[in-house]
């Protein structure tokens, strides 16, 4: 990109460097920032680094916060008895914006994936183990469902049965609002076994 | 988003100002900053404040720069004699792409348009007719084929014309590799009205 200063081009290839930004968007990106407000890009600029520096793993569960204990944590009037484990904060912040759910998560950081060589060892789950042995009454497990979040759904809940805590899984179906015209086979049968007495 | 911790909302408030960045991306990204090394977000962050206080306009052709005058001005063996006018920065980068035109440019930054209410005085406009009493031989009007940059080219080529410089339009007309059933009508008579003997 030499047709292009040296300090934008920089922009430009710091900007690719992101999930989902190819190099159109990136000058696309770079162009309307250097046409912002300085006030805006320092703003920019120092949420970036700032976050970086300042957002550490919560030491209760793990979610990316900038205190030592996670505001939900902290919250003495949520159901501490109930975890519900998620694969990352992003999963923890779309079950928090239902607004219905009033117990703790823990967010395990990944799901084992052989493909990819994650294992047990390399998510947060030792971490979860640890946190079973006070007053926990339910884990719910709610990674995702593909093969990874299913595979290690199932680890899980090998690994709490036999402390005897009420382990279970969020329900796989049809999503509200879906046509099952355009549903996949495997989740039309999922909806099927999953299906509730009315 | 009270759901993700203060820093953490702050990064994908300021993400989600950009241009084609919603809500959800902007979470994307901010959790993939999160997790990048910390050099690489320190690059990103001082790659845009950098990219911003550094770069202006070349007191030439006002492309934008790092330098007082970029280096396409300063290439002795680039063609003086010819101005190419674009509107903006991008535009420039896409014709040097091509790595075929050899001649100058001049950046208007912006198009004439009475409905956003840009004027000539707006633009970049006094700026070339002054240029234009160096030598020059030819200006090649290259602003987009949109109404604004249609209106921008008869303007330039109503002001320039008495001064008897060659004033020439970029063609417009099917695109290669185009599929004509595929092509607007407008295009296709543009195309039918530019049509060269073979």
């Amino acid at each position: 990109m030499e047709y292009y200063s040296k300090e934008i081009t920089k922009l430009i290839e710091a900007l690719s460097g992101l999930p989902g930004i190819g190099s159109k968007t990136a000058q696309r990106l770079a162009f309307h920032i250097l046409n912002m407000p300085e006030e805006q890009v320092q703003n920019l600029s120092s949420s970036i680094i700032n976050a970086k520096r300042n957002v550490k793993y919560c030491k209760e569960c793990f979610t990316l916060t900038d205190e030592e204990i996670c505001p939900i944590c902290k919250d003495a009037k949520r159901d501490h008895s109930t975890i519900m484990v998620v694969e990352n904060t992003r999963d923890l912040g779309a079950y928090e914006k239902t607004g219905k759910y009033n117990g703790v998560y823990h967010v395990l950081h990944g799901a084992i994936s052989p493909m990819l060589g994650i294992g047990p060892q390399d998510i947060k789950l030792k971490e979860l183990m640890t946190r079973l042995q006070k007053d926990v009454k339910e884990v719910i497990i709610a990674t995702n469902s593909s093969l990874e979040g299913e595979t290690t759904a199932m680890y899980i809940s090998k690994l709490i049965k036999p402390t005897g805590i009420k382990v279970s899984r969020i329900a796989s179906g049809v999503p509200v609002g879906g046509d099952l015209e355009y549903i996949d086979e495997v989740t039309l049968l999922r909806a099927l076994e999953g299906r509730t007495t009315l």
